[in-house]
Formats: C-alpha cells, structure tokens, sequence
C-alpha cells in the first residue's frame, strides 16, 4: 500500500520545476474530454500562446504532443527523417547523443560534431564539419541539461541554411528561461517540455515546425508521433488520441502566466537569478563547470567542491532541506551536482534556500 | 484569454470517465520528480497493481506507458513487431482498424480477419483464417469502443497458440471494467488506457507483457517506446523520461481504489449498471446495437431512434443536462450514440439521470 507525498519538496533539479499556485488549481479543474468545444478552445488557446512563445515564423504549426520532452524530440525526427538521409549532430552532453540516436533509429546516417561536455559549440566547429558532407538536417540542443552549457542558435542555423540543411533544436531547457526567437534564428522544428521553463507538470511535449519543415516532412513511421494525424486532431478536430484534460490545463495556465509576466522579462528573471546564485557559489569559493559566456540560466552545473560527498549532500539536502538537487550524468556523475532555477522556481528565494542548505551540509 | 472549465460535466461517454474525490485528490498531491525515491516506491507499487489489474502470469511485465492508450498500443507493437512478420488482426471496428495499421506501420504483413460492425468476432472465423498461413502474431481488441462488442478472449488465444502465435490485445475499453484475465486467457501482451475502468485521468497507458512475449521482444525502433529502455527506468531507476508525477499519483489512487473494491465486484458494478441501462432503453423501445450475449459493459451503443436528431440530442444533453455521451465513429457515425458508464461513472444513479435526460431532449 502505498501513500501519496503529503509534504511539499523544494524542486531545484533538472526538472520538474515548481508549480505555480495557478497552475496547481488548473490541473483540478473540473475535465472534459478531449473533443468537448470547451476542450478544444483551451487547446486552440494553447497552440496560439506556445507559437508565440516559441517565436514561431507565420505559419508554423505549435502545439503538444501527448508525452514527455522525449516524445517531442520523437514526433521532430519521426516526421522529418527517412532512410539514408544525412544528419549532422553537435553532442555537447548527454541530450545531444539522445537526439543522435533518435536521428539514427529513424535510418539517418548521423555524423556527430563531438564538443567537450561543459562546452558550448564553436559556430566555426560546425561550419568546418559541414565544408565537404551534404546534409538534410543539423540537429543541436540548445541548453543541454547535463552540463549547463548554452549552444548558440542563430550563429550555427545560419550555416546550416547556407548548406540547405534544416535545423532541428531542442529547447527542452531553454523555452520560457532563455532567450529562443524560432523566426529570429531560423529554427525550422524545435520541441521542449512542459516542466522547466513553463512551469507546468511533465507529460506534454511542445513541437513547432515551420513552414520550411512542414515543407519537408516525410512519411512518418510511428503512428503516435504521425505529425499529419495529429494535425487531423489539433486543427481538424477529428479523433486521434485522448489528450489529457489536467494536463492541457495546467499547460494553457502555465502559458498565460509566462505571457503576462512577458517572455522577455520573464528571460531576464532566470539571467538575474542565475547570476545571484552564481555570485554566491563564487563567494564560497566554488564555481560552475561551463564558462561564463556559455551558462545557461536555467540550469546551473557546480562542480563538488573538494572533500564533499556527492550523493550525501544531495540526500541530506533532500531529507533535511526538503530540497532536490540533480546528479551528474554521465562522464559527470560525481563530478557536478544540477541546479535548476526554472520556471516559478527561478526566485531570489529560492537561490538563497539552496546556498543556505548547501552550506550547512557542506559544513 | 482561454478561461478554464468551472462547472462539472458528467463524463458518459466513450472516455474519458469521471474520476472519484480520491483520484482527482492525487492529481494534486504534493509533486516529486521522476527519480524521487518517493516517487519510485508509488511507481513500483502501481506497476505491482497493474500486474494484478491485468491478472498477469508471474513474469511478466506490467507498468504504464507516458501517453495515451494509443501509445500503450504503439508500445506492444514497437516492441513485438519486425518488417517481414505475418500477423492476424480481428476487425470488429475502429479500433481494430487502428491496430491493423499499427502492426503495418512497423513492417508486418497484416491479414484482417473484417467483421461486421456491431458484432463480435466467432473464434471459429479465427480458426479459419489461421488454417492455412503461418502467423507470428494474432491481434485483436476486446472491448471494441465504436461498436460497444465484447470479443472472446480465452478462446481466439488458444488457437492462436496452437500455431504458436503470439496473442496482443487491445485492453483499451475493459481492463478494470469487465473480466479481464491475462494468465487465464493465454494473452501475451496487452495495453490498455487510464481514463476508461480504472478511473484516472488520461495520460498513462498501461502495458503489460507475459514472459512468452518478452522472449520474442524484438530490436524496437521507437525511443519513446522501446522496452528496453522502458525497464531500464522502470526497474533500473536509470533516467529514461520524465514521468508525470500528477498522472502517476492519480492512477495510483485510482488503481488503489480499484484493489479495494475487488476486480471482480467492480466487474459485476459495471454488468449491473450496463443491464440496467439496457433494461431502461428497451423499456422505452430502443434498442442496443450489439447482440446480448456480445455486449460490452463499459460501453453501450445505442442506436438512434427514428426521428430523433442524433447531434442535436448530444448537444442538448451536454448543454441542458451538463452530460456528455459520445457520437458514432467512421460508418456508425449518425446512427448510434455512445454511453459509456466506466470506472466511478458506472453507477445507478447515473444510469438514471442519462436516461432521464434522454427523456426530456427526445419528447
């Protein structure tokens, strides 16, 4: 027999961030089912508010598939990848090599751009592995969640379009954090989540394609992800699957926040707590492993300082604190613990919460 | 501006179901993230219910999928299918239909056995498709929600399984609502949703393979969906996706819920509120479209009176009596309505008030 959490946890992981109040209520409201005219306005409102806040170029299509940051990254590749196409990916973590095998389970032959995890791509990087290769798509994440290191978008979209390749971005941790403009930077397709930057619980996965890739979609394989059946349901109306009315609420609640707070300034809230809270690791004497030019705000990777307890400091932090920290993955696991100041859990508060706590653990 | 729902509709149609106090309590319990050792302890105990749930042999695999009961479909076939196998799929309907093109859609060669919508399929049909041709795999569906037909379980699986062929079945509209028996039937692997018996909102799709079909697991295509990887987060605790606490809760609760009533009491609620049900529209001379004995419980299709306006009717009934009920699907549309009494809708007292209101918007 089981029992559901009754206390509440501080979320400053990878993710999920905290909820909101507001959007906490709206996963209560009372359901409809997925064809119902109120359930479908909510969906409609839905689409309008995540094109703006993806930046969407005219005529894109926004909306939510029906699973996790995963699946969106699933329903961009499945629709827009076809055997013995040749895609360029930049691996600058562990997010990267996921998108890589995506690309290679949907029969691309996949060339990785390898970049040194902790580190953002260098444009030059990718404008050298494309000098000879003829690519379809360059695919690239642009904060990538295991190492805290912001990618550039407009800088590697423009080579990328020079050689006619479209571009393909994941935004899982940087949409509503960090300043992402699709038309701006020439993005053709990116996906993210709904439980970083926007501030919403996990399960739907925002997708935008943009004219230039609804251009170029292919056949899709899976059925789940087939981008033309789930435009028959966002758009047509017609039947495809039962998307999850909490969920749609909370994620239409969580985007009339992020609009009336303002993108921009709700970008320039994460950069101000990022830097407090990098200011106050620096005041201790620790530090972040990217760069000061390559860190994202959303998610900040410390380095364990010497002497400390990986694992302990996050367990204490947990049972103690009622704060959670991530992990290190990968080559990283053991080496860096991730902070996440995302969506409402980007707060002055919350950064000196989590230097106090660290502080009386690593005391 | 989209604004939320604030009045309640009583869900009576094809799904989703209205959800008890207690599951839509869960939906908002305090949130853990997806490696949260809280949270794998109600993941682990929900996948023990779901093996229970689908009376799984020991062995098996049970958990739910992060997505509708669509992606629990695309799950079973993912993982079961490869290009150049033989399958058998039973089309009683829609969703029969939906199946076939799942199996094709990963690289099966797919025979339909076509049965006429509104009956259930005679194992002796199934006998005699399989005379001949060697399959790998018969798939069929059980409780069929365009025609509201219960198919035989027990004894399609052992035909099957004299040509040794592996048995998937589509769960979607019984599991938790009518006599569902994996280890007793023979049934391999099957998938089912949360927001039909069980009562959950929707969002998870519960899978469940037997130890016979994780032998013949093949090399999966799809990220999202390969089993492998599935596992790897469901029992190895290794980072695979980010499942949604507020889903995860709410199908605990609901499945919590279900244990303690009793399956078999919950399957008797169901037949004793679908008779009722059918009792009242012959008292007033309508007429179910299934036979008696190939009736589904879940799901009752009601065919049209003369003179009656078949959308107008559902109009009233969801703007006048705040009740939703479902329309017809591909050749049913038009003739037939929807009324689904599931998980904590299967009750009398909702029984009464569909028929009442049907009542008043057909005098």
């Amino acid at each position: 027999m089981s029992v559901l959490p009754s206390t509440e946890v501080l979320l400053l992981g990878p993710g999920p961030s905290p909820v909101s109040p507001r959007v906490g209520a709206a996963l209560g409201a009372p359901a409809r089912s997925h064809l119902d005219p109120e359930f479908m306005a909510i969906l409609d409102d839905a689409r309008a508010r995540l094109a703006r806040v993806f930046r969407a170029p005219a005529g894109a299509i926004a909306s939510a598939v029906s699973g996790t940051g995963t699946s969106g990254m699933e329903t961009v590749v499945a629709n827009l990848t076809e055997t013995g196409m040749c895609v360029l990916v930049v691996v600058t973590g562990y997010f990267g090599e996921r998108l890589a095998q995506m690309f290679e389970r949907y029969g691309a032959a996949v060339e990785r751009l390898r970049v040194q995890w902790g580190r953002a791509v260098d444009p030059a990087a990718v404008a050298y592995a494309m000098r000879d290769g003829q690519f379809d798509i360059v695919g690239w994440v642009h904060v990538e969640t295991s190492t805290g290191v912001v990618n550039p978008l407009a800088e590697i979209a423009a080579i990328a379009h020079e050689h006619n390749a479209l571009c393909v971005v994941d935004a899982v941790t940087s949409l509503g954090a960090m300043p992402f403009d699709a038309a701006a930077s020439g993005i053709d397709a990116a996906y993210s989540c709904s439980q970083k930057g926007l501030g919403a619980p996990s399960g739907l996965a925002p997708v935008m394609f943009a004219p230039s890739a609804l251009a170029r979609r292919v056949r899709c394989r899976s059925f789940y992800f087939d981008l033309d059946l789930l435009e028959s349901y966002w758009i047509g109306r017609k039947y495809h699957h039962t998307m999850s009315a909490p969920l749609l609420f909370a994620l239409d609640a969580a985007l009339c926040e992020t609009e009336e707070e303002g993108l921009d300034a709700r970008w320039q809230r994460h950069e101000r707590h990022h830097l407090k809270f990098a200011a106050g690791l620096a005041a201790r004497g620790w530090s972040l492993l990217p760069e000061p030019a390559a860190r994202a705000w959303s998610l900040n990777a410390v380095r364990v300082p010497e002497g400390a307890d990986e694992a302990a400091v996050r367990r204490r932090l947990l049972a103690e604190h009622r704060i959670e920290i991530g992990a290190g993955l990968g080559p990283l696991a053991g080496q860096i613990w991730r902070v996440g100041l995302m969506g409402a859990g980007s707060t002055e508060a919350n950064v000196t919460a989590v230097l106090t706590a660290l502080d009386e653990v690593t005391r």
